[in-house]
């Protein structure tokens, strides 16, 4: 079958203030930007409930995938120059760049682990179901949207490709960096993806980094551990999703014990019985999200109603460093007798972070290590080569904190529980 | 009655991209900020539609507001420390440069044309009905909220307060222009405010400016010339205010004539009565206006359904340059030959701007001139000194647009009705 | 005669903070940037003696070469692209962009008004003579050298290529606004060049620029003004140069009459003789001057060494607005009467800026106007259709002030003298 | 002794590129600025030979003794409005830290190595000999300089005004990295220095950083360990460096052989002789270096000549990978026998860093650790709170190489001889 879409008349430029213009002169890229589906991702926000500690993260996942859709165009276009490239290929990765993130729903992190649903699975039903990102991939060839699914899933037997876009060192985490520094306005997220984009060399097992190009990388492994705990783990933005994930476990106790909701629960309903369309899927949104959450503010059920009220008027949970599993227990106790509900009230919530990993087989998360590319022809592991990476490669940290409402804690009328729960927290 | 608020043990400051910290020093503002009525502006975006021409313009007023009260807060500091100020005023203009925006809704413009609400009498009745902003207000005095929402509305007698939040060159323009600029990714908007802040003295009428600084505020107004062309009168961003518009206008429409919608009404019931209440206008927000257009996207009824689609997916208007009177008189009749309504698809938008204007008594909405302070002490008017402001100042530029639906057009299939109309619009 | 020298084996690169990474691929460009005559604009300032006014202009003619040489290069890759240049052209013109500057000396401006040497000239005895640069160039063909200089000389006859290097928005201007607002850390020099360089279009008769990107011109032309007024012609750079120029003049007269300087003159004898070599003017840099100024700080002419001091210890003149004539005799005949020769103490300069023009034939300094091209394919001169630019086309604007040692002058004993000196300069 | 200098009339502005502006409140610091011991350092480059690999390097030791005075300035502004900061000492601290490189001379490294210069030696001698700067500093008081000195050696009592000029975290080291960063245009030198500010803290044993700001901190640790490795260790920067250095040894070693220079040698005799006076030491600077490099290059001995022209016209040495021991006295002998005199032709240069060392007493340069200061008042040392800075703390790294010229190797007329010193070089 023909492909039926060529090169634009004229190329489009997006104005975008990470990487100045995106352009886009393929008449697929152009058409898939303009779908429904893709359009949605203009309301989600990438980066969850971050906003409520870093104002300026309003940005949505529809930026961030323009950006990857131009990193990744900006790198094949370097290969093309050096002639290191398959031109054929090109179409396949920008389109595989473009829609990675095409199934994400609002608070995917929250949304996924309550209702056990899965955003890489929507990925792969908005690109080979009835949609129109599927009806613009098809006209690349029959086979074209299968083969943008496998890339998005890491299982093209093209590694090459999988490696642009799944990697330590991809067009996705690169632009979300870049991006997420830009909006938050962290200095932290910078690198010099110029240099990094300059050095990269396609190899049959994917990219590889000209060595004398080491130390840009290890500036950008830098930048995601620090962004890692000063944006993405912020204890602020966790208490936030904390309370979030209580509100849907909260609503779906709620309609599973026959609780009778006064708004309807059209999106949600689904939802809850575990057998969401991609349907409704697609028609869920922040607005939406946030919709429902200012109707539940009025519903009979206080926990319900508290929850939301803390959400949407950001009356956020405080944190202490996790306390010990004895005093864990004696908290709940001391909360049960005040009448505060330990199982909505007191949680607790451990981020952890692998800046950095070398690949280890069999892992349940094998992530590709970086590899080096010595004057010699040689391939080296990043942490080899690297004393700075070396020491922070393979290391977890873990950080585990304890949430809870300091108010209603405050409120506490009987003076002795409430010295004692404070005494515990204060530890 | 005592000032019950004080210094914050501690100052907070927010991480801002545009003017890289807002610092809090006072309880007062602290307070603010957390109180439901402003923690809702997170959930308005600052550029309305503009957002689907320049996918970077996500920011909230939230945002925008902390980044007015910060920059009132640096001039009285260097007011202060220049001896030049009273003290006493500090809480009430910062206060005032809070909240300047709080009455804002969602798609402020349309919904006001449509529904003839005034964001500017929501502000006040926020400020003094019973809200957490009032009840926090209070604290500092019986008469400070009334103070406040004088400031707000411009009437208050200190002319100089007015004029560091409502003037040619206040902290309100600054804040847009610079935070519009970062996040559309447009270079227009930027110029040199620290040095326009270290040039700025108080007196009695207002500030005025040294004119050693005038070249930095020839490029303020430039900006602002450039920003008003480039980004807010961008005609993609018209064409979707103009569909927003139409689908306020139907939905109002339908229910004025008694159609009965799918979805419930709640929060438009008493819009479109014209008796909203302030707590109704407070919960809506971009989120519920979503919520409904994609609900009204399943309407029985065409038109509504179909602006709707387009709104949320953006499938938006094409433009052309207005044609003639008579060409539109026969546009419209040819439209209702196709079966187009004209009413919802054939519109004519207008913007004009007026980049800078000296002082004429009398009209409607009276500017107040940027004046600067020569050596000698005396006063001149900005255009009297700067032939770049002369130039374009007192002009009004104006630009009118057709906005049409160019694939209803193309799909009509009597092919010389078609050609016909085709041959008007690209005249 | 074959054309020796390709493409380089690999890419070379410089760090470039303005334009982030500056692209050599061209054997020939590689060379000519080694060439002692290349390498000498190090040591030559871009912006002479602005340092003494912003501290950050410290930046020399060899990285300004290298940026004009980027842009065109950036022009000509986008050309290329789109298929509207001739590939042949390419190595002229970025020679003639890297080597535009080539004939600067140290403090051009001063040396060509008091010696009569033309910079011009040496551009063109540079490229043609018996220097590093010519051999290079004769590796491109016999004819190479000889239209190198015709390009910069601007008598080439390919009008497009002229007007790359020389035009009112060419190469030059673009790299030396953004440039010189990095260094001096001013905002008014940016602009936004990446749409600029999209929308310009080559044609037979120069480059003109697409329509739609009139607004980022006017943005440029502004630039141009503000950087005119608040950089270039800044008073205290005016008061260095002053003092500079008047410190040529005295050892050139003090040579004229026979005065014997205790440091030899090599460097400068042939400079008053008025026959400099080649040679010597290429060994003349701003280090040999402030050696030989340093110097004449301790010759026994008081004059001269006083002036020397000024310049080096920056002790500068004062300025006031320009008095009137009857007043600047006055001054002068109280000057002379307190015993400061007025001929090397007391001194007008005047500025003048035309931002932009049009085509005015048979001007002295005919400057190409900036040409639109509309949809329809029509070309229209720039301030025909921008209010902004029309309004300050073709005004000149002067400044005259003058300039003169306070510090002498609170010298005078005579205190009557004094005072009618004072209040003469206060007026 | 009355102080007789006090606040300005009207605060002074610099504009600064790094710092957006300079602020001067003080006639002291103004007076200071003024000297010409002070302007003197306009005419030495921040970052010696760092130019010739990076050309926007230009920057001088004024634009950063500047930048040092601002961020001193800066954090004592922090500390008092704290009211954690005793006034008095306000000017004893902004006096160090803006004269604390008043003694460098061109190219300190190579001419102190050379000639035994001391440029801390020559700081101390302009704060208290016969200059201008000690004229200005005995107006705040007879004890006055010394004090200033006693700060800059960093043996006044006072560790706590010593730490902000001399630690590891001192405004010294902060400024260098931003503004190098800055000129360069690399983006490693980037950290959050207004973060930094703010969560310093004052103690009597120096500066401590308030633990809640340790990761703004490890973001700097990090910009120090690239630049250097980016920047100050570039090994084209150190090829330079070594031909620099070889053109001293040799002028010296003709000098003290009795060989007769055809350029008059003032500057440099008393260097030769070892008996620089505080005079000449102030009259050399960069262009004074220049003129005789220049002058030199027309020497009859061809090894001076040669060099000069190599450092001149920048023809620089190649570099590999330092040999072994064995290799190199074979390199050496293979040298000798081709007529390239290894002593000047063949040159190992070596650097290290410690990227961050916490206190280790008794070694030769002790450097003060950074301190944190947990929210329980606890001290805790840096590196033993991160991760990352525990990593590289202590750890010296050392990179050898050994620099050649590759032109006299290629023109060895022997071709066994040849081939044998290019098989070393190349292994």
């Amino acid at each position: 079958m023909a492909k039926l879409l060529g090169k634009l008349h004229e190329e489009k430029v997006f104005k975008d203030p990470v990487h100045r213009y995106i352009h886009v002169r393929d008449e697929l890229i152009w058409r898939l930007i303009g779908t429904r589906e893709f359009q949605r991702l203009r309301r989600i926000r990438q980066l969850g409930t971050t906003y409520l500690t870093f104002h300026g993260a309003e940005h949505s996942r529809f930026s961030h995938s323009l950006g990857v859709y131009e990193i990744t165009r900006r790198i094949i276009d370097i290969f093309q120059e050096k002639k290191t490239w398959d031109p054929e290929k090109r179409l396949l990765v920008l389109s595989a760049a473009l829609l990675h993130d095409v199934g994400h729903g609002p608070f995917s992190h929250s949304f996924e682990k309550v209702f056990g649903v899965d955003h890489e699975e929507f990925s792969r039903d908005i690109i080979l179901g009835d949609t129109e990102v599927h009806r613009v991939l098809l006209q690349m060839g029959e086979d074209f949207p299968v083969q943008v699914a496998e890339v998005i899933a890491k299982t093209h037997r093209d590694k090459l490709i999988v490696s642009l876009i799944s990697s330590q060192i991809d067009a996705d985490r690169m632009d979300y960096l870049l991006r997420d520094a830009y909006f938050t306005g962290v200095s932290y997220g910078n690198f010099d993806i110029e240099r990094i984009l300059r050095v990269m060399r396609p190899t049959e097992e994917g990219v590889v980094i000209k060595s004398s190009g080491m130390h840009a990388v290890e500036d950008y492994i830098m930048s995601r551990y620090q962004m890692y705990w000063q944006v993405y783990f912020h204890p602020v933005t966790r208490s936030a999703e904390v309370i979030l994930s209580k509100i849907l476990h909260r609503a779906k106790e709620l309609y599973e014990t026959g609780y009778t909701f006064k708004r309807e629960l059209s999106h949600f309903k689904t939802l809850f019985d575990g057998n969401v369309s991609l349907h409704d899927y697609i028609s869920l949104d922040e607005g939406v999200i946030h919709y429902y959450f200012q109707g539940w503010m009025e519903e009979e059920d206080s926990i319900l109603s508290d929850l939301c009220h803390r959400f949407i008027d950001r009356k956020l949970f405080k944190y202490t460093e996790m306390v010990s599993f004895t005093d864990g227990h004696l908290l709940s106790s001391y909360f049960t007798e005040a009448g505060i509900n330990p199982k909505y009230y007191l949680v607790v919530d451990s981020s952890s972070d692998l800046p950095y990993d070398f690949y280890r087989p069999g892992e349940k998360e094998e992530r590709l290590p970086i590899n080096l590319l010595k004057p010699n022809g040689d391939i080296r592991e990043l942490s080899r080569e690297s004393d700075v990476v070396e020491a922070i490669s393979g290391k977890r940290r873990t950080d585990h904190k304890l949430y809870y409402p300091l108010d209603l804690i405050e409120a506490i009328e009987d003076i002795t529980l409430k010295s004692k729960i404070k005494e515990i927290l204060n530890r």
